[in-house]
């Protein structure tokens, strides 16, 4: 098992920027080509290949479909992969209806919030009362989910997840979530992203080229 | 100037867990709590804190007040930073309505929206025409910018921003943006996130306590 998040981040962008070359009417492609379109270096290409027994020929590069067919095995992409949401707040809303995720495999085939108010099961991704979650989790072997409830609810929510067979967690709240080793966590906290642009800009020194501007 | 993203993103954790801290009634805080709550070790607060000049009491830790208001200075949180949306799809809507900007003085002032239909002046947060975007970022000396237009559009939209004035951008485009050196591009790219969870799941091996379930 490769443990480095970094390396499986990088792997899904090969594997986007081959989708992207192939409409552009590429066969091959070479490390060059990939190092380029992802913004890496070709030996971090041909190293991240090589953990997963992935080999070009020297002169004829990697053939487009072969490649992709191998990276979408790797990443579960060669079959739909269920996930549920949990809280419907803006964020929770906008990841329910977001159409990013259908053309990658991945589909939300539920949602679960606490306001009975918001509930409703005639929606096209139906929004279930909470406390539905965990034998919903359990019937149909849910693996992933995504957690978008406000911070302070968000441990016990995911708790509850994982008590009923969830594995994987993509978390939104802006809390960093506990759990056990054999659970993966994953924090998207958006203030921090923002932040973290906000310093560099703050900090950046004025140059002549944005100085005249 | 610090280049290291995940430093800034570490002392935004140390910020947010002091607040949490305050609230449960401490005065002062060891590196070993905020270790503890942040979720990295004590060397690593001490050497985070060291690069900013920030220096604790061996015997009394640190201040928890007088160390939130350093960091708070660096992290640019003495004022509020103005910041505005491109593309009002569900992720550009759920960001500008985002109850978690406002309490990290974050303001979002104006959307910009190509599809005129979707224009209001009259929203809390006025959603503009598109095409009013630079002259909007000029006359405000707006800096950062969030794009989350569909990745076709993506480039275009932050060359415009860049040309205008902003020099930060949070792309929620799935596609990696070319910019300047003087111009930070933080990419969040929901897709990506999901997908090593999904990896990481289906990769891990079934303990005892998780096969049980």
């Amino acid at each position: 098992m490769i443990t480095n998040k970094n390396c499986i981040i990088r792997l899904s962008r090969y594997k986007n920027s081959l989708h992207r070359l192939k409409t552009l009417g590429f066969v091959k492609v070479f490390s060059d080509n990939l190092a380029d379109a992802v913004g890496v270096t070709s030996e971090q290409v041909r190293k991240d290949f090589s953990l997963f027994g992935i080999t070009g020929n020297k002169r004829g590069g990697y053939t487009v479909d072969a490649l992709t067919e191998k990276l979408n095995t790797i990443l579960g992409k060669d079959r739909v992969q269920n996930v549920i949401v949990v809280g419907l707040g803006n964020i929770g809303t906008a990841l329910t209806k977001y159409r990013g995720f259908e053309k990658e495999c991945i589909k939300i085939t539920a949602a679960f919030e606490a306001d009975a108010a918001k509930c409703s099961r005639k929606t096209a991704v139906p929004i279930l009362p909470v406390e539905e979650m965990p034998e919903y989790i359990r019937k149909n072997s849910i693996k992933i989910g995504i957690i978008a409830v406000p911070d302070v609810a968000a441990q016990q929510t995911a708790d509850i997840m994982i008590g009923a067979g969830i594995r994987g967690i993509l978390n939104f709240a802006p809390i960093s979530l506990r759990c056990s080793e054999d659970v993966v966590i994953n924090n998207v906290n958006l203030e921090l992203e923002l932040e973290s642009v906000i310093y560099f800009v703050n900090t950046m020194p004025v140059t002549e080229s944005t100085a005249s501007k």
